[in-house]
């Protein structure tokens, strides 16, 4: 599973801060995670093959989060895309992409599937043979959303020599690999155990941007590998965070502690602070393994 | 006349190659003309001091001028701004940007008055006591409009030595200025101009972008100091200038020359080409005095 750090601060683009946007390589898939203005520029500037991009999640419609959306559509159309393009976020998308591509009046030769959100319970919204994306319900100043990205139990490993022992058809290796337990030549059942190992742990991600403080998520995140989780403000700005439902670097560590997850990925910054330093000092008083999102940054987990 | 490109190429933004924006520092005022994706952060770059901009022009509705439109309005809010904001542009401008706000829950504590244009001939659609600025309607792909920019006549400078010797109150002086005829302090008429002399020669700035070849803006644009004409293409492309109605470095030549302006200046270049030099040598072959536009490059003129 590896994440890209596109841009990791709230508000407005500068020159050297990048609003919200994330590219996520996990189960084979390319996932793009919101898109704030300038998108398409970082995704160049750091290389990531971004036609290889078929799903984009967009969290809310704020523009540090979606202005970049547009234009980067209209660039895979200038590129003569051809794939299908999922686009998930809250209702209204639609129909903010589609006018100013009317306006334009230049259509994309490729499909545009738009799946708009309204529900406010987590919900599973795609789906294929090596992974499930579910919606963590957020609470910030408009409907929000946040990811949830759980690769699925690989196969089992195969010990060949165990299983030739056990005189089993290689016609069986299929289903020994999807978990079954199976009959072998002599009409003996074999357990599956007996003859496999468990294949690679299943790896999990959960982005969460932008939100208050919001315990309920505790259940939908718990376990996973990563969690990215806003932090906006440092604790003595907690009444800013308050007003404007966003959350601390302490709020986003008890949040890690309590979902019991392996790493709290920090993020969504401020731009009012000179150094990142204090935000991995504060989390940590709270929570162990975090780690500080830089734009342009790629994690390997 | 100052005028700062931000973005001179078209299509997409990449890490060196910014969509249309420029700033136009004429009369007092700071206009914005044009919006591309990522426009806020070139301003920010550039140390523009954007609060000042009142007027922001747009010539259509292509997402390479104005994707950067909502994201810079979205951070005039973020900044507390006040001032009223007046942005011309066709006719949707008004519905894609409200609409955003609307999605964001966001709106503006600053007036933002938006003149939508449908008409196809030039019209007058800003005037002060220092300043007109036309239309230029120009035939693209969509609904697209140049503006032109003319400072207008400046007061008239006051020979004080000859205007005691006529014996003139100073009560006039200030129609002196104004360019009328006063009598003086003995009842004698005294003309204008034997004591007062030519002000300041007021400066023109015409943008055309983006555009097919189109004679008829010669008028329009006759005697300009500036001409901003775009050059998507060289003459070697000119079957794609035609197929995108988009012009090439000879045909914005061409128009400089009939115009009879002072300068001309080229952009809105495609990123085809590695190096804009045969811009300008292609121009020269028509029309001599040739300025290139770069990204971040300032003209005084």
């Amino acid at each position: 599973m590896k994440l890209k750090i596109l841009g990791c601060y709230s508000a407005t683009p500068r020159a050297l801060n990048n609003t919200t946007s994330q590219v996520l390589e996990i189960a084979n898939h390319m996932f793009l995670i919101d898109c704030g203005e300038g998108t398409q520029v970082q995704l160049r500037k750091h290389k990531v093959k971004f036609n290889r991009i078929k799903h984009i999640f967009i969290s809310h419609l704020h523009g540090d989060h979606f202005f970049g959306l547009v234009g980067l559509i209209s660039t895979f159309r200038l590129l003569t895309r051809e794939t299908d393009l999922h686009i998930y976020g809250p209702k209204g998308i639609k129909e903010v992409v589609t006018l100013q591509m009317k306006l334009a009046d230049s259509w994309t030769n490729f499909k545009l599937i738009f799946h708009e959100l309204t529900t406010k319970t987590s919900e599973l919204i795609f789906e294929d043979e090596t992974i499930q994306v579910h919606t963590i319900p957020l609470n910030h100043r408009v409907y929000t959303n946040g990811y949830l990205f759980q690769e699925k139990e690989g196969n089992r490993k195969i010990d060949i020599n165990l299983v030739e022992e056990a005189n089993i058809d290689v016609a069986y290796y299929r289903k020994l690999a999807q978990g079954f337990d199976v009959v072998n030549e002599d009409g003996i059942l074999i357990k599956n155990e007996s003859v496999t190992k468990a294949g690679k742990k299943p790896k999990s991600y959960a982005f969460c941007s932008d939100t208050q403080y919001k315990e309920d998520i505790v259940p939908i995140i718990s376990n996973v590998d990563v969690l990215y989780h806003e932090s906006t403000f440092l604790e003595k700005h907690a009444h800013l965070a308050e007003k404007t439902k966003h959350s601390t670097a302490k709020e986003a560590a008890s949040i890690a502690k309590q979902a019991n997850v392996g790493t709290l990925l920090l993020g969504h910054y401020s731009t009012r602070y000179d150094s990142l330093k204090a935000f991995k000092e504060e989390a940590k008083q709270v929570f162990e393994n975090v780690k500080l999102s830089k734009d342009g940054k790629a994690f390997k987990f």
